[in-house]
């Protein structure tokens, strides 16, 4: 069968998703290491990934902000086990000025910084820094501040949107009087991410809390919503994380309370960044390439008009215009239709199959017969396939424009409905034993990329090691390529004994190959 | 008279700038020297800015995409004017690595960078290296990009929002076939700054062409927009570049026409930046503080309780939300009014007077008996006093909120014609020797900030001097603290000589003092 993209994803995985990013026109590596271009159609998603989120984060009460690119590293090294964490691979400033030495553009040794600043690779410092001039009492509590930014972490190995130096992404930053407080925002955003995540992205995720070693460097409680890629692999989407008082101490964030004493306040972080746009390709793409879900698709219904360089195509034209004007007028989602007629300067084949790789949910092609009958000819992008052969469509116009509202909340939901039919069924419950892991896992480690290398998630009884005795059970997982990825939130009573430790199981944790 | 700021326009202008920004919690410096903390108040302005602006870039055709932070120290280099312009002081990354190296958290000499990396003070060539890639034939021309990001030029003496280290801003990059279209896209771009000025920022403004000296490093043409601050000081609001072919040739960007031979392309660039906040608040703020045209105020109509710790507090309050929610489902602009219960817990006559500072453009305020008799006691933002009394309105709420919307444009308009007033009025033409210049600047030179240091603007004759005898003129302005704005587009036929060189003009140009 003739498909759109080179590779499959049965075939290479990795290779299919490059080979997606590519064909989709998402994004591309520029000449910095480690670094993207975010070309249009990527950053259309991202936009609206923004949007939407944005509105989402403003309505439980926080206020966008922006605070300075660059961190002293003084404040960086201040929480230690922040510095710890973090301050390992990061872009580090130590020059203020470039010369012309010996005609040669240089870097002027003369204008050295007294200190080095460090790019962002997180902002809980600076912003914690300007929290401790803002908080004077109570009264200035909960303070609930965003900021959407871009950081930068010197990662060794990058891919597009997964993993690259730098990101965009946004980070919220609170602070509140007290423990109860800090950790019902913490759990609240998190649940933000998760509706985000299955009702915008069509991506159903597991939130949970991961374990100590997985922790944010700083962080008291470290929550995730972690998604299965089609790969089996899960992939951490979004994180929350409750600080406690660390922070607070580092940087003397108190206030007065309403005893007129002088408290510690409890902080928390959450984000989620570019990466989500890579959740959204492997959850959503197919062999054909990228399938996007309408609420996030930059174009909901390209309409490609069949034009032969002849009269009629006048005619084919105009048609197409009062096409997507109709569409335009109508709603979906709650706003208007975003609906295009794609007049580039290409043979219309070439369009649709560019429109295909492009992931739009509603491609609608018009030739002359269409135009003179009054019909509309589409392809959901859901639904491409009958077999080996392209499924079309025809409807008379004015059904289609009434019924294309409709048409795009099914194609939303049928990608969700996929996504989580593949969640649900790949989570085993039955593995009791540390040897039923390696026998369930082993067959994919040896070779991991091949179709027989599916493997989904294992859940299992887990006693809570900490501090030596998880490092052991890590170094036991890493070993597999495997993690722990969280013990997910609101699951039953825990039964039997921990496949670890041999201790009594306190709860369940996911394990899973990972991103 | 008693004012709500500590210090007046007259008394001292750049500190009644600092107070007003202070005050109206917009902005503060932070811990970074240069860069700046931008607050929800006036993040809330930018958000709004940036809104209408994108809706307008992309309504001209362009795509928003995104590019790497850092650009290689050798591209930098690539564009001679260009590094000579740019290459001064920046933000160098030279290591990628923190290191605990005796217990203390330091820059690691074992991670330095083969090839020095810039933050972006400009991303002409990290997006000219792009272009390179994408453009192959005519059939890719025009390619219209812009980008949202922040940028970093080391500067020395920075001012909140109006000279910063650290700047948000978007950058629009184009590239064309030929010189003709590049600039119908450059004058394009200026006439959307001009119209985005005058009619959300309520700001007039001239728009023109920059004299050769002060065009951007590598630009064969850069024109701006210039507003008149209410010190009489200009500050240049946005500016448009047509690079001719200086770019393409340094990297390479070159398309097949359609005759089949390689030909460089001509590129644009322009943009506008956080700056324009600064140049608002110079131009409508007065000495209670800010005042923000309805397009830009994240809160339009702010609505004071005047609660008294009493059980008519619980109708007052009733009767506010119920007038929120109607004006919030009124429309004004085009879109939904930003209205604002503000319910904190702070006595209202503070509530007030923090509002009035913050610029909101219509405040109101509601005692138990405006909500038992059905009434609305409001303030205009724009018509605040009444000579010494703070003038407040009454009227009928089905009226109030059945008028807003109008309310809303009128202070709208009105901003907007003061502004004009004092552009269109300060403005001098008569001047016609360089004498004259100087006695005309000169009393203001010598106590620039004092109240009778007022000065407008002088159009005078030019007759476009170039190289040696530009710098000379150049070198004699500044002795006066003074510079060409731009040569203004749309003025009539040039008459009589060049104030400077003698010769016989070819246009007038805008001389004044700026920031």
């Amino acid at each position: 069968m003739q498909r759109a993209l080179s590779v499959t994803r049965a075939d290479n995985f990795p290779e299919w998703y490059q080979a997606v990013v590519r064909e989709a026109d998402m994004a591309e590596n520029s000449a910095v290491r480690g670094c993207m271009v975010i070309k249009p159609w990527g950053y259309g998603v991202w936009e609206l990934i923004q949007a939407e989120l944005d509105r989402r984060i403003k309505a439980t009460g926080h206020d966008n902000c922006y605070f300075p690119l660059f961190v002293p590293l003084s404040f960086i090294a201040k929480e230690a086990e922040h510095a710890e964490g973090f301050a390992k691979e990061m872009a580090v400033v130590t020059h203020h000025r470039l010369k012309l030495i010996d005609g040669r553009l240089q870097v002027d040794p003369g204008a050295e910084l007294e200190e080095p600043l460090i790019v962002r690779p997180t902002s809980e410092t600076i912003i914690g820094d300007a929290f401790q001039r803002w908080i004077k009492s109570y009264r200035d509590l909960p303070l609930l501040i965003n900021q959407w930014a871009n950081v930068v972490r010197w990662e060794m190995r990058t891919r597009l949107f997964l993993r690259t130096a730098e990101f965009l992404w946004q980070e919220g930053h609170t602070a509140h009087a007290d423990e109860a407080d800090a950790m019902a925002e913490t759990l609240r955003m998190l649940e933000v991410y998760r509706s985000f995540a299955e009702d915008v992205l069509a991506m159903p995720v597991i939130t949970g809390e991961k374990p100590e070693n997985e922790r944010f460097a700083g962080a008291e409680r470290t929550y995730s919503i972690e998604a299965m890629m089609q790969d089996g692999k899960a992939l951490q989407s979004g994180t929350s994380h409750y600080l406690g008082t660390h922070f607070a101490e580092a940087q003397n964030i108190r206030f007065q309370n309403d005893k007129g004493e002088m408290t510690l306040c409890h902080t928390t972080s959450w984000g989620v960044s570019t990466r989500l746009i890579g959740g959204g390709i492997m959850t959503h793409g197919d062999d054909d390439g990228l399938r996007l879900p309408p609420t996030v698709a930059p174009r909901q219904i390209v309409v490609v008009p069949m034009l032969r360089d002849k009269p009629e195509d006048a005619e084919v034209l105009a048609y197409c215009e009062a096409l997507v004007r109709d569409l335009c007028r109508s709603s979906a989602f709650g706003g208007p239709i975003r609906a295009l007629l794609d007049k580039k300067p290409v043979r219309s084949a070439e369009k649709r199959w560019d429109w295909v790789r492009r992931g739009a949910p509603v491609i609608v092609e018009i030739g002359p017969r269409d135009a003179a009958g009054g019909q509309v000819t589409y392809m959901r992008r859901d639904q491409l396939r009958d077999g080996d052969r392209v499924r079309s469509q025809s409807a008379p116009l004015g059904e289609f424009v009434g019924a294309a509202p409709r048409v795009l909340e099914e194609i939303q939901a049928s990608l969700h409905a996929e996504a989580r039919r593949r969640l649900d069924e790949n989570i085993k419950t039955s593995v009791q034993s540390f040897e039923e892991l390696v026998d369930y896992f082993g067959a994919a480690n040896e070779d991991e990329d091949a179709p027989s290398g599916f493997r989904g998630w294992l859940q299992v009884p887990w006693s809570r090691p900490t501090g030596a005795e998880l490092d052991k059970v890590d170094q036991r997982l890493k070993a597999l390529k495997l993690t722990v990825r969280n013990a997910p939130l609101d699951q039953g009573p825990a039964s039997g004994t921990c496949i670890f430790t041999g201790a009594p199981a306190v709860e369940h944790v996911l394990i899973a190959r990972a991103y």
